[in-house]
């Protein structure tokens, strides 16, 4: 019978799931299925709601696989908090998961645990997760985690979608008082009301329009050359490149080899600001590169180490990277 | 029988009153009755509750002076608002004083307008306001309101308690992340948790601790050389003099003269160095000085000229300047 095994990225706003299904020879075929569903955060929607979510996407993956044993799942949760929480978490799953899986082993790990594992599988090495908030996570040669940042809106997140379009406002706002004119003060008012003092104030504080979703706007700006807005990438990406080099200085045995995660990184003109500001904060034989695989695959290549069958069976050649979805 | 007329100062955290009792002549001892109430900002606590607050200063006030008249009234309110939004309030208020006062001219203004009035009276200005938030108002010479700053904690309140406070929990965050050491971690180790990760994002976002009650200690450590807040005072006070500067370009009818309110102006060190970034960014002659008279003293120079009588009866010599409460 095929075995299954499922990696699942749970996050704020979207649940990603990667399953595989194979035999144990290596030659034969592997099938993958990819699905998608709702944001899984416990600290914003709960537990039973986070685990709620996780168990349907699983019920529908194992709901495709109808001619496979479910052996192992492994989930990166953001805000799966610390190791207690994380621990009760994973029982909630685990006791969801019973009908599917009986016999599945489960595990839940930090978000940033699978995108490390996604970049450099058991290697040493940094990623920078640039989305709504950022972090810098390392995994060091003798395999523990180490962070800097990720502070959250109010203490950090330098870098971040949030302090990118804070900043962008705020610049619109001096613009408004007669400070340094910016392109941003247009772009933005549609949106944000950056015409007006009333506008950009009420739509900021009572309608809570969500900040981060300036951030594209800035980025354009700066690519096209206006210089508040270009100063503001600077500024943030140089914040955030100062914390992979504390990082890196406060742990010697970290590989300075760097990947870079999260929406933000997905625009070329924020990648390369980034890029030249952490390889000016990094020896010079670093490497920075946006992630070649999702970390899904992360997820899924730690479910297939956790299935112990698979590992006895095959006397191990190291399941092999996740391709189908790498670059 | 001897007028009453009574100055309001009502702001977020608590309300001042002033009331003086007098007769025509202006040689007659004057007396005058200080009282404080809890806040009444009409934003935060709703009409109803900040009416009723003002409402019952009067009361008391008009209580302490039973053989007098209640000429005229003016309130100074924080986040008062647009025209309408005062005006609703005002009628509000009329109607609450109707019964302590049937014949009272009642008047409500925006807080800045009777700080610049205890600042400069009908002369031209600036103030500064730097509490928990931070703004820069002007009188022009033709008497109108001109602003800069004030976008709240979001947007900007640079030099604000806020914005110092939080820039120093920020410095402890990269502190602990392997950034600049600062003395501001030890003296925030007890209020905020600065000692550890865990501890300090558990202050700010689960236990909400205002970040505000933080700046008292950077100011302490700046003023004892710590260079990290030393900086960060120095950045936000920069922040808040070009305030001044953009609001002085904006209008050429606006004498260079700048006067300093709110709480963070009681400390020595930061009414220093404002003071310095002030005058390096105004032309040479301006003079910069914390404020002599409160603001509620302001509102009762304004409920005093409010009083068509007292104009009409003395031919006016402008009011006395109230000078009990003033330095």
């Amino acid at each position: 019978m095929s075995s299954l095994h499922i990696g699942l990225d749970a996050g704020g706003s979207s649940t990603e799931l990667l399953a595989r299904a194979s035999t144990e020879s290596l030659s034969s075929p592997k099938e993958e299925t990819r699905l998608q569903g709702d944001g899984a955060n416990p600290e914003r929607s709960g537990h039973a709601e986070a685990v709620g979510t996780l168990a349907e996407l699983v019920g529908e993956a194992v709901r495709r696989h109808p001619a496979t044993q479910l052996r192992s799942v492994c989930a990166g949760v953001a805000g799966a908090g610390s190791g207690e929480r994380r621990q009760a978490l994973a029982g909630r799953l685990h006791r969801a998961l019973s009908e599917v899986a009986p016999r599945a082993r489960v595990r839940l790990v930090h978000d940033a645990r699978i995108a490390l594992e996604a970049a450099f599988g058991n290697a040493s090495g940094i990623i920078i997760i640039a989305g709504t908030g950022s972090a810098v996570f390392a995994r060091t040669e003798a395999g523990t985690l180490e962070r800097a940042g990720g502070w959250g809106y109010i203490l950090g997140d330098e870098g971040s979608g949030y302090a990118l379009g804070r900043a962008g406002l705020r610049a619109v706002a001096r613009a408004l008082d007669g400070g340094p004119a910016t392109r941003l003060q247009a772009l933005l008012s549609n949106t944000y009301g950056a015409n007006s003092r009333a506008a950009l104030v009420g739509n900021v504080y009572e309608a809570e329009l969500p900040l981060q979703e300036a951030a594209r706007t800035v980025l354009e700006a700066a690519a096209e050359g206006d210089a508040v807005a270009a100063r503001i990438l600077d500024e943030q990406t140089d914040a955030l490149a100062r914390q992979v080099a504390w990082l890196a200085e406060r742990e010697a045995t970290i590989a300075p080899q760097v990947v870079l995660f999260g929406g933000l990184t997905k625009n070329a003109h924020y990648v390369e600001t980034l890029g030249r500001a952490v390889r000016g904060a990094l020896p010079a034989n670093c490497s920075v590169q946006p992630a070649s695989c999702p970390p899904v695959a992360g997820a899924l290549r730690l479910a297939l180490r956790e299935d112990p069958g698979r590992e006895a069976a095959s006397n191990a050649p190291e399941a092999p990277p996740v391709v189908s979805l790498c670059a």
